[in-house]
């Protein structure tokens, strides 16, 4: 066999033993935090039927599906003409019918219809699981990637909305985030901002302008609007609503002020104060939550609430964001069932904690102490410690006889072992071990049972 | 969109929530003792480079590794003819440059040539994923299921051995298996009995007849070997060492005296008494330690240790297999680099476990406590408590506002919550509010403070 220079197909990643302790801690915090708040956990096959993914993401969500090819002789029943023509779209069917899911969304829709009479509505489900797309990579865009998503179907409450507030502002400031901005807003508010000004058809350029404040200026929003079919006299009437100032409680008021022939708009004004009013109950510890009605993210999709949260310590896009939706599961023939959810960025975050150095040095999820010996006759003395050792749930490990001390200490420096203990020849004797802080440098002499106490 | 009736692709599996609770109880004692013993987790794409995986795992198994359809126009550059003759097979290499991981020992080997220069040896890592096989599925053989692999490359010391037999010992006691064999084999003393017959060449069909003697008897094995060209003295000869019987120091001294014209055999001899004496020094907890010359399991492979694990507490085949082998980075260009390995078969040890009930009750992964109020007056009133109780890290939910009682106990029930307080316009007045144990049906009157130090 040739032997072949390895690498990864483009776009994705090995995760080393440091990155790994990393995600898990970010993940653990993340899963430990909806759990507390009743989500279950579910998973699904990375692997759907194509059938289930194709006409759920647009023509070009459709394109960056990655198709998995038929087993076997998968030309043998392909339409010939087909071949001929070199007609990669159309063959496509012929030749896979199973795909790598693109996001977890559709999979839960998909899901919660198959398994319909065994769930107990409201269902409150969490999944994290990697998904696939096909597209250019480029900085900080990966062809494979985890998504972190918490959602519960069949409860109208808005109950729900305040919570997954509560979900955010927990498991980001227990991950070490000190300052970061929930953003809220309500599709009925942006529908009754198009319907007072006479626009409700417009309602998508209206918000795909709006949404792009941040980016572009006022000035920059005014212009897309006025190329796409909206007056100056409708602007004049947008900009009091678009650039709403003041708390939260001021904003709602000239909001309801501004959408008072909105039934609708009022709708959604009454909405995001019963979530305000379910926050106020409690404290929330590191979030800014902030009504902000140029927030538009999947409109489409969003029925009611609309989430999305940033850092104000690091310039980095959305680190979440979700939202009502009242129709998740229509496509799978089960219609009405109303449902809310949150995603976490998990690479976002991961970027963000690297750049504010929040990953906590010590974890049980690495090795606590490793034991050096320079012989069989250290390894045997030092057997029976290993065993104290690990049944004081102490990660630990007895480097194998033979290897020069410089050989060991480098490897407790390299895997970043916190303390080893030294083994010779004076150390049997006299029953007295070397305990060594690596990170102080300090050593002392301890018997094994001070040795098991100092550490567990 | 026409609704479609949707499913999962045969083969493949949802998890629900009960499933993942228990998935995850096996998933997180098997890491965790892995961490116990110095190991490190790595994770690595889904998807490799098909020309990664191809040819490691003979014809048979190239066949049943899934293809990725490449993106866009796959068929632009297709070679005619293929496509005209419909050979399926070669076209293949030009209509797909990736597939879906089929093990993880391949894609292991991958990481550690491409990481070689960041990676301090020996390298003790672990990896628990997803691999995808286009196997014909059928009862416990799925076309997705997680593999959960321990390895240790690059040190030769037979510590290594010991210490993945204490791993297994631990791992699978603390999942509450009370009676499991841990068999013990070693290539070279397969390859001495093969030499002191005079048959080193016939060393696979000896071993493939008498690996199976478990299932065909000994009678079955003459006839096998018979058939395979070994003479009836051959197998006069192999009697004594295949019908080994005894405790493990017994069986060893009879085999030494077998093979004392082989010194490959003697070398396995003292290798297996190495291991055995790194045990000696430890108690295994529920594990019985077995030299069994007759298990060959991935021979080609295996040059060193060979282990597997069957329970005694319920008909399953192998719950676990590993051993060492001498050139697992050589197919990548990096030679000799000895490594050792475990796996965990964790969809039989779920099937084993749940045979023997050995799923625990309560596990913090589920809700503690449902809050169960009758309308919007209680819910206001419940919501502090609900705060209280998260912020001492209790799982808790709160039923919005609105259901009838029954529904929400039904909730409870459905959902495995083990208390439950209930809020009605009594408890509100008095401040004592309706404690239920759901097993029990026990129900006190308790204040807040109460409920919560009994929950925490």
């Amino acid at each position: 066999m040739a032997s072949i220079k390895p690498s990864t197909p483009k776009g994705t990643r090995d995760f080393s033993p440091t990155e790994m302790v990393r995600r898990n801690f970010i993940f653990d915090t993340i899963k430990s935090v909806f759990r507390k708040y009743g989500y279950q956990q579910i998973e699904t096959p990375a692997m759907e039927n194509l059938s289930t993914l194709m006409g759920k993401y647009g023509d070009e969500g459709d394109k960056l599906i990655f198709k998995i090819l038929n087993s076997g002789d998968f030309l043998a029943k392909a339409d010939a003409q087909k071949l001929a023509d070199k007609n990669s779209q159309s063959l496509t069917a012929e030749i896979s019918e199973k795909a790598l899911r693109y996001d977890l969304t559709v999979p839960f829709a998909r899901y919660v219809v198959m398994h319909q009479n065994e769930i107990t509505f409201p269902f409150k489900r969490f999944q994290v699981q990697p998904v696939w797309r096909a597209d250019r990579p480029q900085r900080g865009r990966y062809r494979e990637f985890y998504q972190c998503d918490a959602d519960v179907v069949g409860s109208p409450s808005l109950l729900n909305e305040a919570e997954f507030i509560m979900i955010y502002d927990e498991a980001l400031s227990k991950l070490g985030l000190k300052d970061f901005n929930i953003k809220l807003n309500n599709r009925k508010i942006l529908s009754g901002i198009a319907e007072v000004i006479g626009k409700a058809d417009n309602i998508i350029d209206l918000t795909v302008a709006i949404d792009k404040l941040d980016k572009i200026g006022l000035d920059g929003v005014i212009k897309e609007l006025l190329e796409k079919d909206f007056s100056s006299e409708d602007i004049e009437k947008l900009k009091p609503v678009i650039l709403l100032e003041g708390s939260n409680s001021i904003k709602l008021e000239s909001l309801r002020e501004a959408l008072k022939d909105s039934a609708t708009g009022l709708k959604g004004c009454d909405e995001i104060e019963t979530v305000f009013t379910y926050i106020d109950s409690c404290n929330l510890q590191n979030a800014t939550l902030e009504l902000d009605i140029t927030l538009a993210r999947g409109l489409n999709y969003y029925t009611g609430a609309i989430f999305e949260v940033k850092t104000n310590e690091v310039a980095m896009g959305s680190i979440g964001g979700g939202g009502r939706y009242d129709d998740l599961t229509g496509m799978f023939g089960l219609k009405d069932l109303t449902g809310v959810g949150i995603s976490f960025g998990a690479d976002r975050i991961y970027d963000v904690m690297d750049e504010l150095n929040l990953f906590p040095a010590d974890t049980n999820q690495t090795t606590k102490v490793l034991i050096v010996c320079f012989d069989s006759e250290g390894e045997k003395y030092a057997l029976p410690l290993l065993h104290e050792l690990r049944a004081n749930n102490i990660n630990s490990e007895l480097y194998p006889a033979g290897a020069k001390i410089k050989k060991q200490m480098d490897y407790a420096n390299n895997k970043n072992i916190p303390y080893t203990v030294l083994i010779g020849s004076d150390e049997m004797k006299s029953g007295l071990l070397a305990f060594k802080d690596m990170h102080s440098g300090l050593q002392e002499n301890l018997n094994v049972k001070e040795i098991v106490e100092r550490l567990k």
